[in-house]
């Protein structure tokens, strides 16, 4: 067994979102990059068990459900009962190589060096690769089984597990957590999902377009309370008519697999469930037990949590964290930038902050997403606001598309109409929510919107159409002189 | 025959996007408006045949054609043999009246006053509005054939109709402008769209995905030739690969209605052509030629043009006109922008501008979208640029939506890497073209793109794509300082 010791500007440890995005930007600056991740397949949970997957399989849904068409057009364009769930996923496979594929060319591109095997710290600036035996096949230079890297600076984004709380007899019966429940061989004809995160959310909405009924569980009384209540509340109008159920204030109190195929489920409230499969999105942990980050001397919280300060650094100066293993809100999008911040911080190559501003973008049926405030975060602050509202159904796009529900909601801050806050619930919501964001990047008011001509028809419209509503709220005398341009 | 006299701040004629915008506009602030429209039917070409039908009818021959789930998921849902025409064209006349029913309540809610009847001015404040019978029952105090208002200010936005070149026997056959096309009762094998512009694509592009045969014929030999030349020769690919064949520098010589139903065409180059139908989108003509004008004295140019300053004032002072029948470019979005401006102007609201940022939409399978400068438009002014680009295929959610010849071109200034340029063709293209044109009136530099935090997945990450790759194309040495925040 040979110990090859490598040196590399930048470490980086694990291949999901942040390690790619972090690896990718110190490379396009000419810096040296390892990059080791355990999974023998790049991308993490964005592409492998998270993002990728989910939103694909919730697009296959929507298309080959006849959801949409059965609403629009009164034609059942469904094919339920020939597609199998080889159909669903045949997509979602064929999505998943094509990111293996372009992601590996692109670090290839990049000359980054990438090794497969499970990491463990030596030292603050020494990690040892047990590797994987394809690697071993790949580069043949390394005899041994174990090659260490030496890392001026060392990044860890080696993201985030589900949580299996003992009351789940996971291995038994149909009891499934988000990474296994792609493995799924039929469409349940009833799903409980327990938690009503983002996770639970998602998927209780893709299996409900997929045919099953769903039952979402959780031991609060609020869908995403992170939203602003407005958008919070009309999610779960929206959820209750396409068929979701929900059991609010209830904890799972016994699991039981059935021998007849479901499992049945035993609430606090004293009521039992009985579904085909149980989907338990109960929060996640950080991948950060076998590290050995006790050699290095990196601090963990709760959930194994690796605590950061502005630039993503450690309490150990030249290791840095980003991405589902520092905690909230473990999103793809913000994995990344965390990424990019702590790799340009830890080079010295300076220049790029990431934006305060970031976006929640929530895949269920429909959209929801939100950047900056809410109405209760405002009256938290005491700051006087004024709300503007546009809604699909009056949007001339959103009715071609037959959105019934969606409406976008814009706070405007109400000394200068300054724009503080977007919201929006309804088809491509995570995709509109963007001009909002990148005009309260420009620090816009709500002039940028009144003067913008927009695309017909277009969801954009929203915009303006919402901005006019929020203007119409201030009395005609003193509105020439609000909208006033400097 | 009585002769009432009515007196209102404003008084608009033609209830289109521009006519409606214009109204609301002045009412919101408090001022009387009448507005007078012939058609019986408030919307205009926006609503009633163009804009909202032909985008409806894209939308609906997009789900039901089967197109998307073909191409991305190997499952044929078309229903083609079974839909009707009527299938078709039921959700557009849905559509179609719950708009009818909104505007007309938001004109109601804001007091407009409505008027059916054709117009003509006695003088340069006044209208005769010859009454249609619908009004007369409408309104019992009208006792009369026709009324006069009188308008402080005048607003003219009578829009365009289709241009009918002689060598077309329009009458005969099977031949339809874009205001007919949508009474086909049934969808021709073979279809000939006369004119490569908006029009004619757009209507191709339904047509072709309702499973015609498509020819498109142009005297030149460009596809809308006001798009960056990159974009306007990636459609014309992506138009042939999906089965649309192009007859360029070829104009119509004879146009032949067959006794066997279709139509033949003979071509310039002399080669012949037989189609089950013909579409001439010969360009349009503005609504002008009934208005009397003379009695106002407000001056038109060719096709009925009105000339307007930027204030979209006529050469006469209280006389304005607003959209199509101003000429260029004739979309619901400027004309309404337009309009608004119009009636501000006019009525010394004050405030508001038009951002000089007009994006153009352009509703082909796929959707393009522009706004600001081409590489063409650069040259010309002799303006250093860079170009980043983002392909639909490297991106999570084009990848999931399988647009696989999408694209987001971006033009930053040398100088100072300011936005100057979005370019778009892709799914959605006339959507995520308002990140970049909000960025734009911000007056944006790649450094917002490189800061932000975009939800993932979503084609509103090609911004941030495009951005780093137009970054690649400057030396690591300046690289830092270019991106280095001020």
């Amino acid at each position: 067994m040979t110990n090859d010791l490598k040196i590399y500007d930048l470490v980086v440890i694990g291949g999901g979102p942040a390690g790619i995005t972090a690896a990718a930007e110190a490379l396009s600056f000419g810096k040296s990059v390892a990059l080791a991740d355990s999974h023998q397949e790049i991308g993490g949970a964005g592409i492998n068990t998270g993002t990728v997957p989910s939103k694909t399989l919730r697009e296959t849904a929507l298309a080959l459900s006849g959801l949409k068409s059965r609403n629009l057009y009164g034609v059942d364009l469904s094919l339920r009962r020939e597609v199998t769930v080889a159909d669903f996923l045949g997509h979602e496979e064929h999505v998943k190589d094509a990111f293996h594929a372009s992601v590996t060319q692109s670090l290839q591109v990049l000359k980054a060096t990438i090794y497969w095997g499970t990491c463990t710290f030596l030292d603050a600036h020494t990690i040892r690769v047990n590797l994987g035996s394809e690697d071993r096949k790949r580069d043949p230079s390394a005899l041994g089984e174990a090659i260490q890297l030496r890392g001026e600076k060392i990044l860890i984004a080696t993201g985030s597990s589900p949580v299996h709380p003992d009351v789940f007899p996971f291995g038994h019966g149909e009891i499934y957590d988000s990474d296994t429940i792609l493995k799924l061989n039929r469409i349940p004809k009833t799903l409980a999902v327990v938690g009503a995160g983002v996770i639970g959310a998602e998927y209780g909405c893709t299996f409900n377009a997929l045919g099953a009924e769903v039952h979402i569980i959780d031991g609060r009384a609020v869908l995403l309370p992170f939203l602003d209540a407005e958008v919070s509340q009309a999610l779960v109008g929206a959820l209750q008519r396409s068929g979701i159920v929900f059991h609010w204030r209830e904890n799972v109190q016994k699991c039981i697999p059935l021998e007849s195929g479901g499992v049945r489920l035993e609430l606090s409230s004293g009521a039992a469930l009985t579904a085909d499969a149980v989907l338990v999105a109960a929060g996640r942990q950080s991948n950060t037990a076998k590290l050995g980050l006790e050699k290095a001397g990196v601090k963990t919280a709760e959930r194994g949590i690796i605590p950061v300060n502005e630039h993503f650094q450690t309490n150990i100066g030249n290791i840095y964290a980003a991405g589902d293993v520092v905690g909230f809100p473990a999103l793809a999008s913000t994995s990344m930038e965390q990424a990019r911040r702590a790799a340009r911080h830890a080079l010295g190559l300076g220049g790029s902050a990431i934006s305060p501003l970031l976006p929640n973008g929530i895949y269920t049926i429909p959209e929801v997403s939100m950047v900056g405030e809410t109405e209760e975060s405002l009256k938290k602050k005491d700051i006087a606001y004024i709300v503007g509202r546009a809604n699909y159904r009056e949007n001339a796009r959103g009715r071609i598309i037959g959105d019934e529900d969606g409406f976008l909601k814009l706070l405007f801050r109400k000394d200068d109409l300054k724009l503080i806050g977007v919201h929006i619930m309804g088809d491509l919501g995570t995709e509109v929510v963007h001009i909002g964001l990148v005009a309260m990047m420009g620090n816009a008011s709500a002039n940028l919107f009144v003067d913008a001509c927009l695309n017909s028809p277009t969801l954009g419209m929203l915009y303006k159409t919402a901005t006019l509503n929020a203007l119409q709220n201030v009395p005609p005398s003193e509105k020439t002189c609000l909208v006033e341009r400097t």
